[in-house]
């Protein structure tokens, strides 16, 4: 096959994705990865596998001034975080990359993005494919929890407190100033390109916390969804809502409520524990250094209502992002 | 949310595709399917897991006149014959959609097709993502084999036949028909659009063939994957292979030697076995209905020579599909 200068084929992707995998990580429970028609591999006795999938689209789920690097990473976050809210230890990943053209210096930046990641949470890139077209990064990832371990949307109990790890709003922030034409913040468009998934304190509440969801569409849907899956109501307080010293610096009040209430991509973990559990969770935010705030409660009932800090009612104008939305 | 008549938000989507997905398969070893971020599954013990990955996109992996049932089944179907060719029995299913409209009726053909196949092998799709974007289906799928059995393709043995299942030619002649501007035969033109993974001859074999490969991309690049992973090379005679009565009554000899060596989507296993095993293998396809052809040989040295029935070398213009190719 011939090829232009900074071009390549189809196959000498393969093999690139493949030298850089390969050379990126070694486990012992991957019996065959990428070079072959399917991964073939070895899960731990006793524990389950849990596998999620995420999809990102140009100029859908990033804009297209997005740098390969943070592509890389962003994508392959965005599913480590599914991962964490099922309280599960990442083991595998899996990679289809649509590219208008087969550019290796972007496969080679958007490669030390998924890379960076990766190896931070000792994740093996076992399979994937490299196609032609509109440029889409689709991945799947594998990890494990214990047998009897394990968070889920619908064990939320009335009584139970509400939590959220880390800040909110700071990824929406950064998308709004990027829509108004602005640079973003560089502060806050880090937290949008480079979510940090919460893996580890996801691991940690899997012993103590009853449902969990990540915070991907925005606190109130995803909240909703917990609440719709558990058959119970939430009450929680904006203004309980933590936010970033950026954040709180740079935007009104209406304005951060908005952002950190609705908006998408923070990629932190929204759980449910019972009031009996605050030391328990609090020794866990101290051992993973990951903020945890109390934010509401669960109650009887149905859907989320949201109170400002004097106890009066909140109305988001809109209930989080929908991709297809009218 | 609002939505038009005929159109529905991503949320709807995806309550339609769980409604869909629950009601055409239970499995015990599923312990949380479509409907959290994540889906929780027990493989069995002594198995390890197969995951396999592909992505169709408009124009470049399907004609933009496919019908979605067809490409229903057939972003499957891709995905179970990299199974088929580890030998792998199949589970589970991830699907990620991506659609420039929430068009509730397409989607519903879609799925028609997606479930009708994945039916027929008991697999059970337990999660992914509908997302804004052009049309693309990105489909990963899981299986199992037993701890000491599987297909591989670094396997063959010098001295191996070479041996490919069904009919090849097929889905290439309907491409070329297609890409002439006519309406292709029907009969070629379904085996394009709905091809029949190799899932029982795959695992059947897995107790006899050394290296297996569907063939996607075209029996010659194919082939030669295996060779380059084996440190082998291939004799084959392109007068054996194995064609269908409408295409040897459509098609030149010269012709016909191209699509059936050169041309992708066909989706039958080609492996490789000692010769002591021609009688095992005959009983295999007795027993699956499934046709087996030996075509040629492994040998020493490396790449993949053809010949034709007189023993004269033959040339093909080109070494399969290469999406990326210059």
């Amino acid at each position: 096959m011939t090829a232009a200068p900074g071009r390549a084929g189809e196959f000498d992707l393969i093999a690139r994705v493949r030298a850089r995998a390969t050379e990126s990580s070694t486990r012992d429970d991957v019996i065959l990865g990428i070079g072959d028609d399917a991964a073939l591999l070895r899960v731990p006795a006793n524990r389950l596998l849990v596998v999620a999938t995420d999809t990102l689209n140009d100029g859908v789920h990033f804009p297209p001034d997005t740098m390969p690097f943070d592509l890389g990473w962003k994508s392959l976050a965005g599913n480590l975080s599914d991962l964490a809210a099922l309280g599960a230890e990442p083991a595998w990943a899996t990679l289809s990359l649509s590219m208008r053209d087969a550019d290796a210096a972007w496969l080679d930046g958007f490669l030390d993005g998924f890379l960076a990641l990766s190896g931070q949470f000792g994740v093996a890139l076992v399979g994937g494919d490299t196609t032609r077209g509109p440029l889409s990064v689709g991945v799947t990832v594998h990890g494990f929890v214990a047998d009897t371990h394990g968070l889920r949307r619908d064990a939320a109990q009335v009584g139970d407190d509400i939590w959220v790890t880390g800040t909110l709003g700071d990824a929406a922030a950064a998308l709004s100033q990027w829509r108004a034409g602005g640079a973003a913040d560089p502060t806050l468009r880090a937290r949008m390109d480079r979510p940090q998934p919460r893996i580890e304190a996801g691991r940690e509440l899997s012993a103590v916390a009853h449902a969990c969801i990540d915070v991907s569409d925005g606190l109130l849907a995803d909240l909703a969804h917990v609440c719709a899956a558990s058959g119970v109501g939430a009450r929680i307080d904006v203004d309980a809502l933590p936010g970033s010293d950026v954040l709180r610096s740079m935007m009104t009040e209406e304005s951060r409520r908005l952002v950190q209430a609705t908006g998408g991509d923070d990629y932190e973990l929204c759980f449910t524990a019972a009031s009996g559990q605050r030391g328990a969770i609090a020794a866990i935010s101290a051992k993973t250094g990951v903020r945890m705030t109390r934010i509401g409660t669960v109650i009887a009932g149905r859907g989320v209502s949201a109170f400002d800090g004097q106890g009066g009612a909140w109305r988001a104008p809109r209930l989080g992002f929908d991709h297809f939305g009218a």
